[in-house]
């Protein structure tokens, strides 16, 4: 298996590292070539096109930041979909509109290969501890197949969302909504605490060792509590752009999300006046 | 150490109970007389008013509905404060403003009396399980002299947050309000994953396995995916009522929280117009 891997940012670039460790041979391609060297110097072979790439492998992943990158890479004359090999398949990690993956996945099986879903929750650390979680959703010979691939890519688990090409974004989207959503509630408690004079430290391990006893609580409550918004491990840019995703998909299907549209305000709002930030300090816009 | 206890609901007996297992001596009083029986059946002495039980017992606990209840209970001519004997302590679980723990004590205070807040964590099924959490705050010496009360009473966890009064009930406002948060971005994530096709059991069983294994999501999420939102456990009514509290707090702290004025808006809706409901419905107001 020759696997190409697109998109070497911060959480692409240690998963292609797991990859290679496992003992994979690994294409890269990034549009920024420079973020190559990092792979190669591992034993990675840098491909200077993405059709180029397309020549030498029969699986390529994607892990680009957006629906527009994605399709970027993706459609048009020296896109993956025109110039895959016949029976080779594309894997996307990317947060994007379940849609996209729906058009996406047409246009490869018009053209002979193959599309799988395979979103993923974890941050840069999570991903070079190896903690990651995979969501797939596709075709079923197709996720079976790929399941070891994934779990060497870091995946601690791969959780198998079925047939639907649609389904493993959506459960992403939802994740990544309820995650914003917990940043939003710590951040409104702790400032709120912090001004009723509580030792929020003291607080957050309470809450951490008790009814939040859970990896999302426990990192972000830490980050929060320390207001360690800077360097941004997951920016504000990133949080709204999911944010976005999740409001598109909600109005595809007709469901009002007031939480949702609660904190897209609260992003916009903050990227607007404290640039720069990690996502997790949504509340902050409380009080601006 | 004989030991009184006021306010038998749903979570008050299981708690009046754990602490009659444990072998302690209980007396109960309560407004609705009929429901000491379950407690005196197991050997509890029920007491005709309060006033009586401040003549009987060095200790009392109570566990009632709001600030209200408290303090119709704790002042006036028939009171607590002004019937406890010299040195008896006021043990007060409900969950109240930070500022009525303020004035109760300083009026225990005042009349040789002590007040501690020790509100809780934990739903009446926790209790019988004797998995609550405690929160305690108020004077050292109480602090530590009541651990083991609070241990009897099915404490898991006695969680001391120092001598500031107003702390534990800050902290149990902060909390109740990141559930009522949880609940709502549960409700709009299921209701949207519904509306797209999403197996919501196995999405909730794949999250409550991996970011969002905390008790709070793996209890409320199965709650919410399964729509049983009757009996409430919980009730809308409580929920509202904690939530008004937490904008209490931030009003009287300066802090503005934005989600908290969310859910006391979809509260009130569905009280209006869904009565009855468990308060994990809380983002059904977005349908509404």
């Amino acid at each position: 298996m020759k696997i190409g891997f697109i998109g070497l940012g911060n959480l692409g670039t240690p998963i292609a590292e797991n990859i290679i460790e496992k003992g994979n041979q690994l294409f890269v391609y990034n549009r920024t070539a420079s973020k190559t060297k990092a792979l190669t110097d591992k034993g990675a072979t840098a491909i200077a096109t993405v059709k180029e790439l397309t020549t030498t492998c029969d699986v390529i992943i994607t892990m680009v930041s957006d629906d527009k990158a994605l399709k970027s890479i993706s459609e048009g004359p020296d896109g993956l979909i025109q110039n895959m090999q016949k029976g080779a398949v594309h894997i996307s990690m990317s947060t994007i509109l379940p849609l996209t993956a729906e058009e996406l996945s047409k246009q490869h099986t018009d053209n002979g290969s193959h599309y799988l879903a395979s979103p993923v929750f974890g941050r840069p650390e999570a991903a070079r501890a190896r903690k990651l979680n995979f969501v797939v959703s596709g075709e079923a010979t197709l996720r079976q197949r790929f399941e070891q691939l994934l779990k060497d890519a870091g995946g601690a688990g791969v959780w198998d969302f079925g047939d639907a090409i649609t389904a493993a974004n959506t459960i992403k989207l939802c994740g990544n909504f309820m995650i914003a959503a917990a940043l939003e509630a710590i951040g409104e408690s702790v400032a709120m605490a912090s001004k009723s004079n509580i030792d929020t430290q003291k607080m957050w391990s309470f809450f951490s060792q008790t009814i939040f006893n859970s990896p999302i609580y426990n990192n972000y409550g830490n980050i929060i509590v320390n207001q360690q918004f800077t360097p941004a491990a997951f920016s504000m840019q990133l949080g709204l752009k999911d944010v976005n995703l999740v409001l598109s998909q909600a109005q595809h299907v007709q469901q009002n999300m007031p939480l949702a549209s609660l904190l897209q305000q609260h992003m916009q709002q903050l990227i607007e006046k404290k640039p720069g930030l990690d996502w997790s300090a949504v509340a902050l816009a409380a009080d601006l």
